[in-house]
């Protein structure tokens, strides 16, 4: 018989086919079996009426336990009151295996018991919601850098030094006595491939060993980079901004079952457009030291700040010109101000703090080679890098966005580790 | 002034424009200069008359090195000689920084000096030939996936335990003396999101600590890996087939010049198309002696055999059914013959050895059990993984498939180290 797939049965009314997958849940008034069935695709309600059905196959299902895999046969109905529109008048079944007794029910479970399970967690339409809108994000993220001339330039996971402070690198034996290093960002190679294509990101995991178990961190996370050559902080602000808008704008076009399914109010959501308000860093002390927040000149903002701020406006806000000893040695000053660098950070409403952070870089070679003095960083380690201001030196800017805390903000959640399939934390390197 | 891409000039023919860019070459006749300028998006002969120019304009050009960054402004002409079909007439230089002596000439260097100034070196037209069909080879990828149902689940790069062998894992020192090693497949924690979407694939780097130095082999490379629920070996392979005919089809579809510039023979690639050749292991041993080579039956392929395998053929060829002692633990059983495991390799034609390897996995607990007994190891590591086959348990299969191979293959390049931005092989690390 026709084996669909549950999400095409709307193309098969009235149709007898096969549907193969795992009973999902059981109902039953004693006269009648309610069998939700998913496949992957989707989920679907059978009705099995006892007068009516082959013996075998009430028998088959009546104490079927959760979880089992089971291929089912049927004819497709329209019912309206169904949440997929329809409805599968089970004939057959055939179970492939009957499950043990399901760990997870509908109990409320402990987040260790669930994450100790997350295998099997997954299979829930909540995870299944979330999931699906990663996978949005992700598409959305490589349509909007593809479609525009964007190169993809795939940048290293194993590093030879660190970009950033070495205290949160993960270090690996490589081999004979050599360490690597995991890539914490691919934006000193992003810088080269700029210089080659003009236009290019790069997109994969990224890795922070940081002892900090705040619901906003995991060890290994996915990021997108761009990287522009021949572009100011302006110009990234417009894009990261542009870019923003996009993402949401796709997950609210393709996912508004999954939003749904997760409760999300999505007319926050829908306020996402641009112009984003920008906020000067010293605008934003302003506004932390008026709310009575205790904060110094000078200093990075931490989550309660960034919150704070966040949540006074409707949109994602961004906030550009920090105090350059804060930031990264390669962030190029602000000539009106040296003391500040050419950083934006954008903060995603609702107190979800930073999604993207970028600026422009120093195209100078004196500065650079300065700043890394000042920092203290062995020249020689970059003496690659600075070959990208020996030859042909441009102005250039980019950003970086972590898809986890991006999905987490649009799906609204509490903590990050229900947005990528398997978590790892500082205590979590299981399943 | 309108500034434009060089990818875009055919849409400005006859305006005045201005390119920003770096000078990729320099001809001069004593009387006309013809500087190519390069953005990234494209390369572009420019044209400066010295009795017409601007004396400053001459002059900035006149002796400027290579990869010096400029923005020239100047008109742009239909010219059906020049290879983009378009020339500028140059009225306007700014020199945004002169460049030292560029390092890479037009002499042979050697292969380490490249690889030592990969950060300059992919500035070049083959560099760009193949890092763009790199790029489309793996926008095909996604699309091929994404348009069929599949979901995104990425699998995580730190794992706690052993997949295949563990002498060729990477381990990292994650947390108070526990350790983690960098994944080497995807797929057992696919098998995990199979059950739980049906159709999953998961995209992302992986690490093999091989001490092999052959022109096949990189420390750090991307796979793409599907895996379908109630999927048998047949499916599989009729899944890789129509997957990368549609890849190859992609490339010869979009990135034509690409394979003009690396003067790749695409009537090659134009006969990949379904069906592949089958062959069960059997024959193929017997393939082997009947040519003379010294092969025993039960043994796993060299990477000559696999080249004589797939020279025989002018399309990919399908090596199935492989002793189940020389594969890995998780592989299902022929029924016919116990002795023989449900794997599949795909071998790409012209020498290029395995693409794709994969089959069907083992749906019982019992004998999967057993086969993680048999291979010595620890069945508490797995004990998520039995998991699978006691709630819901399925046929199901997949396939993972090496994007560095896949684009040498297309590409027919000599070694792999080119399809890969800062390739990591046993005695590099840098840049």
């Amino acid at each position: 018989m026709n084996r669909v797939y549950i999400s095409e049965v709307a193309r098969h009314e009235s149709e007898e086919v096969t549907l193969k997958g795992w009973l999902y849940n059981l109902r039953s008034s004693g006269k009648i079996l309610f069998p939700q069935i998913r496949d992957g695709s989707g989920i679907i309600q059978g009705v099995v009426v006892r007068a009516e059905a082959a013996p075998e196959v009430w028998s088959a299902l009546e104490s079927l336990p959760q979880e089992s895999s089971i291929m089912v046969s049927g004819k497709i109905r329209k019912e309206p009151r169904a949440p997929g529109g329809f409805e599968i008048d089970i004939s057959g079944v055939e179970v492939v295996q009957t499950a043990e007794p399901y760990p997870i029910t509908k109990k409320e479970h402990g987040t260790e018991f669930l994450m100790d399970h997350r295998h099997l967690w997954l299979r829930s339409r909540r995870q299944h919601a979330i999931l699906r809108v990663r996978h949005e994000v992700i598409r959305a993220v490589r349509d909007y850098f593809d479609d525009r001339g964007f190169v993809l330039c795939d940048t290293p996971i194993f590093t030879p030094a660190a970009c950033e402070g070495t205290t949160t690198l993960f270090e690996v034996n490589y081999f004979e006595d050599t360490k690597a290093y995991l890539t914490q960002s691919g934006q000193l190679y992003n810088e080269a491939t700029a210089a080659a294509f003009g236009k290019t990101y790069c997109f994969g995991p990224t890795f922070r060993a940081e002892k900090s178990k705040t619901r906003r961190h995991l060890t290994e996370f996915w990021m997108v980079e761009p990287e522009v050559a021949y572009a100011t902080l302006d110009d990234i602000m417009k894009l990261a901004e542009d870019f923003l808008t996009s993402i949401v704008a796709r997950v609210l076009d393709r996912r508004r079952e999954e939003l749904k399914v997760l409760e999300r109010d999505t007319s926050r959501l829908e306020k996402v457009a641009p112009p984003f308000p920008r906020l000067q860093y010293d605008e934003a002390v302003r506004t932390l030291h008026e709310a009575g927040m205790p904060f110094e000149w000078g200093g990075d903002f931490g989550a309660p700040d960034e919150t704070y701020l966040s949540e006074k406006y409707e949109k994602p806000v961004i906030v550009h010109r920090f105090p350059a000893k804060v930031k990264a040695f390669y962030m190029a000053p602000d000539e009106a101000r040296p003391e500040l660098a050419l950083g934006a950070d954008v903060l995603a409403p609702e107190g979800y703090g930073e999604v993207i952070g970028g600026g422009e870089r120093i195209a100078s070679l004196d500065l650079l080679r300065k700043r890394i003095a000042e920092h203290s960083l062995p020249e020689e380690a970059f003496d690659w890098y600075l070959d990208l201001r020996r030859y042909g030196s441009v102005p250039h800017g980019g950003f970086g966005m972590g898809i986890e805390r991006c999905v987490a903000w649009i799906c609204a959640l509490e903590h990050i580790r229900e947005t990528i399939p398997f978590p790892r934390m500082l205590y979590r390197l299981k399943p």
